[in-house]
């Protein structure tokens, strides 16, 4: 079968190659897969895998062999949810407690859009604990975990206060449910109960600033890869400060993430949830819009066909 | 009644007045104050406050008159706790809530300096959950917080590392329970599942080093007033951490302060639990020991007895 692989001759650092079938544990089904999103995540351990090397979480697509196990979906069920890290790829192995239904109605492209950024938004969210009457300042959040805390908290009935790099990056966020979109302007914003940070360095410094008292900082990216630096009154001026950082793969033994992708797929059925599908190319062709993502020029998510 | 007060006359700012006596609220008591603590938050305050005012948490003594509230010790009661700002005076209010008895065979010296140091290390380390087989890194160790820290995680069935500025500061900590002692050595203590820590800086950044992915990072001072500064990888290396300041007064609403400074109180009575007594003068003759605290020369509490 045919799936992307790492490898050091072409421009991008991916190649289409044939490799076997996966052969999935008792507890995963094996998955058609008909869609798949890229993230940023996936785009760094490219340049740390070996050649050959398989990559790849998001998955939408059919089961085609349930799991062993007798757990999950059965076969000819449409899913959404997470490869076991080799999801670019005619079939995919996935564990079954990382998979779930996909409605009928609902395309492979938004289905697939949907798992990392999703859950890391909403695992993210649940740190801050009820959001209601709060607000919330999302820095980077014309990014794709990004666009969905932003939906996410202002479902949960926070005021929310997106932060992007640029005007470019704004688009479409007060529709999202923004209640205001700046470029990192702090006199603007005012103080935050709760701030939702993955760009790191001078913007997190800025926007840290605004946290009240007993306020919550959840960080789960760092993309400008800076240190850590807070003003020497960043625990005095606010006893009970909490600081957090929060990655996917190490929340989710915590979480029942079936019911949970659940809930967010249904959502986007809906129409309630927006996955914002930036850009859609058929894998044989993934490099430039793998460019784009990296360059953070994307507005949200890549998805590739299979 | 007489009480200490600031001054801008005298070498280290405090100089005795007569004052009003306090008129307790209903949910005080009126304490005639034998002995007090003094602590490095009080000596910040003292450069704050205008000149003539009054100071002082911890405070040892009698009820002289119970609260008007019918809560609280009765008349005559040894009690210690935390007075409500105004405890360097002969008669202190306190709420009633902040005071628990003390046994008739522990002097008021020891009394004294429990609270805020007991409270403040115990509320930090509620924070990082169960300590049974967890290794706890304790930074400022010498100090009276940290003395407290060291011999309460050990208590709670953790391995204690204990780091001090130098050999001098780390006298008695083996004793008090730590089973290694370091002035500030990374590479001897290993990896941590928690840091307690109130050095700050450069200090801090090394100690967070070795925390392990989900640690607990608890911080309650900075006494280097040093911008807070991580490695790159604070969050990705280590997902799920988490950093929490935490400050005496921010905690106390949210616990049953009686009652665990009772717990503290018996400890203490009971032989089990040390509170570091380093030093004891009149109240009359505060500075040289003030001073020296201030120079953080002072292995545990400076106690003035009134």
């Amino acid at each position: 079968m045919k799936a992307l692989v790492t490898t050091e001759d072409s421009g991008f650092g991916l190649r289409m190659a044939d490799v076997p079938e996966p052969e999935p544990r008792p507890g995963q089904a094996l998955v058609e897969v008909r869609a798949v999103a890229v993230n940023r995540g996936e785009l760094s351990m490219m340049a740390m895998l070996p050649p050959g090397s398989q990559l790849g979480w998001d998955i939408a697509g059919t089961v085609l062999r349930p799991a062993a196990d007798g757990s999950g979906p059965a076969a000819g069920t449409r899913v959404t949810g997470l490869a076991d890290g080799a999801g670019w790829s005619e079939l995919a192995a996935a564990d079954t407690a990382r998979l779930t239904p996909v409605p009928d109605d609902l395309d492979w492209t938004a289905a697939t859009a949907i798992p990392v950024v999703g859950l890391t938004a909403l695992y993210a969210l649940r740190h801050a604990g009820l959001l209601l009457g709060r607000t919330v300042l999302v820095t980077g959040a014309g990014g794709g975990v990004g666009r969905m805390a932003v939906q996410l908290a202002a479902a949960s009935g926070a005021r929310v206060v997106a932060w992007v790099g640029s005007a470019e990056r704004a688009k479409g966020l007060r529709e999202l449910g923004a209640a205001a979109v700046s470029t990192y302007d702090a006199e603007e914003t005012g103080p935050v109960d709760v701030l939702v940070d993955s760009v790191g360095g001078q913007v997190l410094n800025r926007a840290y600033r605004l946290v009240v008292p007993g306020g919550k900082v959840i960080v789960y990216g760092n993309t400008t890869r800076s240190e850590l630096n807070l003003p020497v009154d960043w625990g005095h001026a606010r006893p009970g400060v909490q600081l957090r950082y929060v990655h996917l793969f190490h929340e989710l033994p915590a979480h029942p993430v079936t019911r949970d992708l659940g809930f967010l797929v249904q959502r986007v059925a809906d129409g309630l949830l927006d996955p914002q599908v930036a850009t859609v190319a058929p894998w044989t062709d993934a490099e430039p819009a793998l460019r784009a993502l990296a360059q953070r020029q994307v507005n949200g998510k890549v998805v590739l066909t299979i």
